[in-house]
């Protein structure tokens, strides 16, 4: 196993290539890396034309540094970069990420570039992740040495992606989710995937771990690292370039070899990796395994609303969620409540009707949490004249404190008019979806089959 | 073909159960009616027990009003409507819509009630809209005859729902594609989906149609008027109640035998009627639809992130979209251009890298949209630390004005950092999905193939 900790949790940083110049990935990287910087780490700008970058005094050279450089960040043009690794060698920096562009995925004068530098970093033993990536950023040690428009919040999912482009949607996305690290490795030179897992498994703050890949260079060593982290923490993955069409574009992207999706289906699925079909259906997973226990199979359904509710057992099917009987106690309980409606449904789904009170949710969520061989619940509210999203949301969160153990996912549908409900049952880690047929589907991969 | 005119264009209208309560379906079906009341129609409100409501002096019997009313809505409790029936016919009233619950959907005894109600407006010739339902909307004239807690803007697409709480998610979803007609048909006593079909044909504003149903009662006249609507106006449809699991919440929810899915699916089939899975389905199909041409199944795709186009070409090989071969004169076009970088992809999808300027968006898409077998683009936007979305969105539209008959679609990703662009975008009516994958199924209903 690599150490790539003086890249992911350096003391000491080095932007080679910062910038003040607006809109530029050095100025980009720059404002990035100060943002976490105070009290964790020192921050050296180099660039031999810009005495002064963001208010700091900038170096020449790296070499210029009197302190020692832990990570080295790298955005020059391609055709200096392998004279700025000679420096950072000359240096001793513990680890380099090189953001530039213009290496492998360009063609073979772009390799013979690459395969270059890699000789020179690996004959003096310095990791190196790129080129061709948008950086890393692992927020448990407030470290964004990326240039992607936004630093993410805290979080327990951590994202690897070949793909810089990628990598920014997810980190949008994320936002209300979280994230502990996010990683793009690019063209792959040296530090690889599997190098990144292995680091990941050992990472404190990542509870799961999310991947977009094009290509995988050793299938059968992922598999077995992927069999071992998948016993402790959940991986998904959104493969891309299934098809011959698509493989060519992967080509020009990051200049790998997509493959026979076939081997990476089966891979997937011997491994224990949750294979997913899209950037949607990623997050959807993320937030329900970050947040919520994985359980048995054996559902309650309650709606305000009954088409809703009929929806969701058809994708409760499609998607093979057991959905339990209620029992007949729990069956009386609730209807002898004062606060239910005498024409509730009295199975489950539990159509607790149109009208429905938080105190007639909070009646019906209890009594359904209670029944031993349920194992969690899908609350789905629909925007009704009368319905108070915000209390509801408290009731939910107060039947979640009491339940612990016992999932709930939300359905806050019509989802614009409940939006402050919605944020405060995130922030309380309970998982909303604004579509049933995602959530659901989302559900199944926590459901123990 | 029955005549709902004086159901969805009424000179007057009549709320029977208006009240000034709080948090009430009177209440809410009262202020709906005045918004859109103001010199299209008179409102009246019914209630012997409050003297004023809103301001305005209320009836204690609809038989008290001297003005002719076209529309009187129920909102009684069910053991009161039956009388109120009585009223209308005696007042002869032009159309009625009951929101009332309590009748077939709760058994026997409540199908007793509501046989007695039928028969009664139809000896007297008065079409009835519900019982059980959230009302009608028909924004082209102003009338929210509803509970519904939002009013839609005027739009080009009539929703259809069995399902009053589906119908409020629906036009909660639809804030930015805006509605024509939102109608909630309840428990179908009299005026039934394929009456409001026949309408909705006719209605000038209506150019897409999407229906949620939970049972269909003649299938075979619903084929017959399907298949002839389709001819100019695309029907998209959601059937809920698949299995045998979810038939039964069907019953408790509208009363209706939900049958055997297979047969519904091939009628749709038949009838060339869009079946889709889910409600975002549903919304993301009829955006595109509504606000573009159908074209030949040939298309471009323009990206600034080259894993995005490696994914958006793996969902168009999926869903049958065919990608164009760029000629050779359009990239010799594009490479010339000096906004352009030199590692451009030089084929489809168009991989215009990470800094991509709104000049080089724009000379790409109509180089692309120049090339005659190309019949529609798709503009993927990653966000970029470099990225102008708001100035993207600008060269988008003017695209589009160049080339109006050529759809452009959009998927500005990581949204939240574009929302101000996404919203110029669409407000010119090209769609913006923020998940390639939805946005690519939905293409494929508008390609021609």
């Amino acid at each position: 196993m690599r150490d790539l900790n003086k890249i992911f949790n350096p003391k000491s940083v080095a932007i080679v290539g910062a910038t003040a110049r607006e809109k530029s990935v050095g100025l980009g990287v720059a404002r990035n890396i100060l943002e976490g910087a105070q009290g964790q780490r020192s921050v050296f700008f180099v660039n031999p034309n810009q005495p002064e970058i963001l208010g700091q005094k900038t170096y020449s050279k790296i070499i210029d540094i009197q302190e020692e450089i832990d990570l080295a960040v790298i955005v020059v043009p391609a055709p200096v970069v392998s004279q700025i690794v000679d420096e950072c060698v000359q240096k001793k920096v513990g680890g380099v990420v090189i953001i530039s562009a213009g290496f492998s995925e360009i063609g073979k004068e772009g390799q013979i570039k690459q395969d270059e530098i890699v000789k020179k970093v690996k004959d003096a033993g310095i990791p190196l992740i790129g080129p061709n990536c948008l950086g890393v950023i692992n927020t448990s040690v407030g470290l964004n040495a990326s240039f992607a428009p936004r630093t993410p919040k805290k979080g327990e999912v951590a994202f690897v992606s070949q793909s810089g482009a990628l990598l920014d949607i997810l980190i949008d996305g994320a936002e209300d989710l979280g994230v502990s690290c996010a990683i793009s490795y690019g063209n792959e030179a040296d530090v690889g995937l599997l190098d990144v897992l292995e680091w990941l498994e050992n990472d404190q703050a990542t509870k799961v771990i999310a991947l977009y890949v094009e290509a995988i260079k050793d299938g059968r060593r992922f598999m077995d690292i992927a069999s071992k982290i998948v016993k402790t923490k959940p991986i998904i993955a959104l493969k891309a370039g299934k098809f011959e069409s698509s493989s060519n574009a992967v080509k020009s992207h990051t200049g790998s070899m997509a493959g026979d999706y076939k081997i990476y289906n089966s891979a997937f699925k011997q491994s224990g990796v949750i294979e997913i079909e899209s950037i949607e259906e990623m997050l959807d997973v993320a937030k329900l395994l970050a947040w919520q226990n994985r359980c048995k199979n054996s559902f309650g359904i309650i709606t305000n609303g009954g088409g809703c509710g009929v929806l969701a057992t058809d994708y409760c099917k499609i998607n093979g969620i057991n959905l339990a009987k209620l029992s007949s106690e729990t069956v009386e309980k609730i209807s002898a409540n004062p606060v239910m409606s005498p024409v509730w449904s009295k199975s489950n789904p539990a159509d607790i009707v149109g009208d429905a009170s938080p105190m007639r949710y909070k009646a019906t969520i209890e009594a359904v949490l209670v029944q031993e061989d349920i194992s969690g619940v899908m609350v789905i509210q629909t925007p009704q004249i009368m319905t108070e999203a915000l209390e509801n949301a408290r009731v939910i969160i107060e039947a979640h404190n009491s339940f612990p153990s016992k999932p709930i996912v939300c359905f806050f549908l019509g989802g614009k008019i409940s939006q402050e409900a919605i944020k405060l049952l995130q922030e309380n880690k309970i998982p909303n979806y604004s579509e049933l047929k995602r959530g659901i589907k989302s559900l199944s991969f926590l459901a123990q089959k």
